[in-house]
């Protein structure tokens, strides 16, 4: 720390150091002020996110602080991405112990400042405090979408196909590895897995495509049990779905050969932050066309149909009963 | 808890039970889906602000829950208002132990119900999470102006008056006998000393008066020698304040008399969140006017002079050599 600045308090110095170099959007202010000024494209409304995590609870004291960072952000990206909307920026609400360093901070800063550009989220203010607890980074995220456009939980219909993007279940099992699973995996494998656990990767190239096809849409972070029994329960419908064509990575589809109960893990693990949706049967291929267009992989994994709740069919044809998703409480 | 709604998890029924209720805007989507919505209204810029308060830092674990709902919005409020925006809704993350119980969760969310009706400022979102330590509340804030007219801290000039709203130094003062001072005063007096530390009172009313007439302005909530500090240099001003004006309660007042080391703590204390605005002379009669007719009152405290950093006179006219305000770092 500088020390011929004593006009600036200890947190005056940590933003001059570490976020106004980050915030670089005019509305920012370049953080001189107590606020931040938004304006929305013309014609489009603001979508509201916030999501935080904490350390201990959603990432490991050892997990490098840039990821940390852009994990803090991406759980939020990933839920726009899933409305539809796309990001204008994000306030940063980070509580801090006493004994962080600043090289944590220098990595942080710069784990936010990589995907703010990446994903086009420019930091607009944000508020520094010590805790006696554990390092907790709470982010509101906006986002724009055209008027009356988001796409909600509650619009699935029978008859929609059911839709996911990329593979599911390797964020859970990489979670699993880190707590002791000793699946005997190459170590590219075992590095796939723990990366997706460690650091989402939102949709947000897929959003608009979900904008113009989608009924109704959710980001997976819960597990695919759980957030699709919300869908249903929204859209007041039940769904059928075929496990055996959810989409898996290689490394997941080992742990799989290698222990029948994964698919459990798969089906109630969270952390997915891949967009489960649901697509009428007449926007099926221009779904598809759109999504590879912008080089998502989407997969169709079952049907909406009249009913409460999903029901899974598993291995050998045989219905499935899935566990729970996950919850924090 | 219920134990016939299998389908909620934790956080579900939390939301359920003491979030819906308080989510009456349209836009929140009644709280069923992953985001909110927000339209500002035409002409509008939205206004964004976040701060977090912390148990053990910003409030006692034995403060009453309404109090720290309160504390969470208000201190964000107050924000907007010193910025001449009015509250339009936030956002809400919050981390708790897993200790906290159901009759703080419900005076928490009874607290937020009562303050976000009388500051117009509806519930859009949030999220809950887990923590090993104490209780962290996150709000994300957002006002509107109309286009162009947000109140900066960058724009006094040489010759405005430095108004303060209400009255200074109070919550220092009522932190200080939470932590045990021993002055000999009435038992009311405490009691204002100390709810004024509990819970602040942002001067809402008071915003479009300062939009219409300040040339800059800033809530008081690091303490009136570090606020004032930082319009002197974001604007490349000097200021001349005189603290024989420097309005104060009568149970300050009464503190002053015993104590007059007092007059240090009030200058430097936090937490007033009372704004402090400048005001160029031309403006200062409709100024005046404007505040006294929502009921706010307005005190002359100085003037902006060239230079870089505000000076004060303290008792019988002698220069006062202000401590340093408040800073968590």
């Amino acid at each position: 720390m500088d020390r011929d600045d004593g006009a600036l308090s200890g947190e005056q110095r940590l933003i001059r150091d570490f976020f106004q170099p980050i915030a670089t959007h005019p509305g920012a202010l370049g953080l001189t002020d107590d606020v931040g000024v938004l304006t929305p494209p013309p014609g489009c409304e603001v979508v509201l996110k916030t999501d935080a995590i904490v350390g201990a609870v959603h990432f490991a004291p050892d997990d490098p602080a840039d990821d940390v960072a852009r994990k803090a952000l991406r759980v939020n990206l990933s839920d726009l991405a899933a409305k539809g909307a796309r990001p204008l920026g994000f306030l940063l609400a980070l509580t801090l112990p006493g004994d962080v360093t600043q090289a944590w901070l220098e990595g942080f800063a710069e784990g936010l400042r990589t995907d703010s550009v990446r994903y086009g989220c420019p930091l607009f203010g944000g508020d520094t405090d010590r805790t006696p607890g554990p390092i907790s980074i709470a982010v509101a995220m906006f986002g724009a979408v055209p008027q009356g456009t988001l796409v909600r939980r509650s619009g699935a219909s029978p008859g929609d196909r059911v839709f996911v993007t990329g593979t599911l279940g390797d964020a859970a099992l990489g979670l699993a590895l880190r707590q002791g699973a000793s699946w005997p995996l190459s170590e590219p494998q075992r590095r796939h897995l723990a990366s997706r656990y460690v650091l989402p990767r939102p949709r947000t190239l897929v959003a608009d495509a979900v904008r113009s096809h989608a009924t109704a849409s959710i980001d997976l972070s819960d597990g695919l049990a759980r957030d699709l029994a919300t869908v249903c329960r929204t859209s007041e419908v039940g769904a059928d779905i075929d496990l055996r064509r959810l989409p898996l990575s290689p490394a997941a589809a080992a742990v799989g050969a290698l222990d029948p109960t994964a698919l459990a893990t798969v089906v109630a693990g969270g952390d997915d932050y891949e967009i489960l949706c649901t697509v009428p049967a007449v926007h099926v291929d221009s779904f598809r066309t759109a999504a590879r267009a912008v080089g998502v992989p989407v997969t169709d994994i079952g049907v909406i149909v009249t009913g409460s709740r999903p029901v899974y069919t598993g291995p050998e044809g045989r219905p499935f009963a899935a566990p729970a998703g996950f919850s924090h409480f």
